[in-house]
């Protein structure tokens, strides 16, 4: 029984998830086959069923389930130890852990406050309630009220991109030369933005839209695979 | 002809600078030996002559002079292939070039915020005044106004460690089970503060302070060699 992946999917076949991204390409850089499973929003009792919570992407290995994409990522070093290494041994991944906690917690936020307002037009239409609500929830405001002042808010975010368009003014990657899984999890954000906004969040000319490019066309344009934005 | 270490020394004997500490640790990290040329400000020519620009710290090996920390540490990585790994391999070497980044980009400047006005007097006393010019040049204000609200700008630097305080939530190292110099980067931040000011920037109890207390032990407690902050 091979590997099965449980992911959100968007309106019409879009993949927004930063999380599910992550994993694609953390499979990808492992080079194994599996099975997607997509699911919306909506089918949380069929996630919950496997998984024992609600939260996607979901990687089930015959009777072994994770769920969270940290210990997915985890689970397919040691799975695929053969393969590829998505993290360049003990030290890689303790500073890929701290990358992505750099990630969850100094880029997503601000992201969020330039694209949120923009993202329910890519999700699965029967999903777009069920998010609204959890979002304003979180955030204490609507999710437009979330957006206000753009310009300021895109400068927060990419302040905070500073070190990355430092290290990426300096090597190709994240990790060096070749990209890795500390690539993946901070691509997953800007892919995010990419694919659930029509705003462009990243400077022209910038060492980040440089890495970016590079990133969507690996593994056979990979980035690329399924459908942008919604034209207005 | 062995290696030899140009670093900046404080008043009395102090080891102010964060540079120098994260060179120091690389040092013992990789077991070398090493003769130690301390320099004050004061001795700028001396430190031109040697490497041609005025920085500190500059690290000698016969006629290999270089000057940068990232590219000391690279320097040292390479010259001493065969000794414990600063890195952990090419995607490590990335990764901790990313965290370099961070911490000169994230967490040096609010640090400052909260720690400069204290800190002219871990300097030589010849020293002070060239200190004092040239940072309150870059400020555009004097140290003393830079660290008003001393509250709030003790906030905002632990905002800045949120990514730093999940990891060690997660793990004993920034770089995992072991240290490596991706730890000796940070640490070097909050050693900087712990020598240079009377002020506990690390909150009690946290995954930050238990590290920091690890740092400190390694090598034969080579975080407590030097004075401390001078009693008041």
């Amino acid at each position: 029984m091979g590997l099965i992946f449980y992911e959100r999917v968007g309106h019409e076949g879009r993949r927004p998830s930063p999380f599910s991204w992550r994993i694609r390409y953390a499979l990808a850089h492992k080079g194994v086959d599996y099975e997607v499973r997509p699911v919306r929003f909506a089918d949380v009792e069929t996630v919950r069923a496997v998984s024992g919570q609600h939260f996607t992407p979901v990687l089930a290995d015959g009777n072994k389930v994770v769920h969270e994409t940290w210990d997915i990522a985890c689970y397919l070093e040691e799975r695929f130890s053969d393969h590829p290494s998505l993290f360049g041994g003990d030290s890689g991944r303790g500073m890929a852990r701290f990358i992505n906690a750099w990630s969850e917690s100094q880029l997503g936020p601000p992201l969020r406050r330039v694209i949120y307002a923009d993202f329910p037009a890519v999700l699965d239409a029967s999903d777009r309630e069920y998010f609204r609500t959890t979002r304003e929830r979180q955030l204490g405001m609507s999710l437009e009220a979330a957006c206000t002042d753009p310009a300021e808010k895109l400068a927060a975010f990419q302040q905070a991109c500073t070190p990355l368009e430092r290290t990426l003014s300096a090597q190709p990657f994240v990790c060096g030369a070749v990209p890795a899984y500390a690539d993946y999890i901070v691509f997953s954000i800007f892919q995010m933005a990419r694919l659930g906004s029509p705003k462009e969040v990243v400077a022209k000319g910038s060492a980040i839209a440089e890495w970016r490019a590079r990133v969507i066309s690996l593994f056979n344009n990979l980035g690329d695979r399924y459908p942008g934005y919604p034209s207005q």
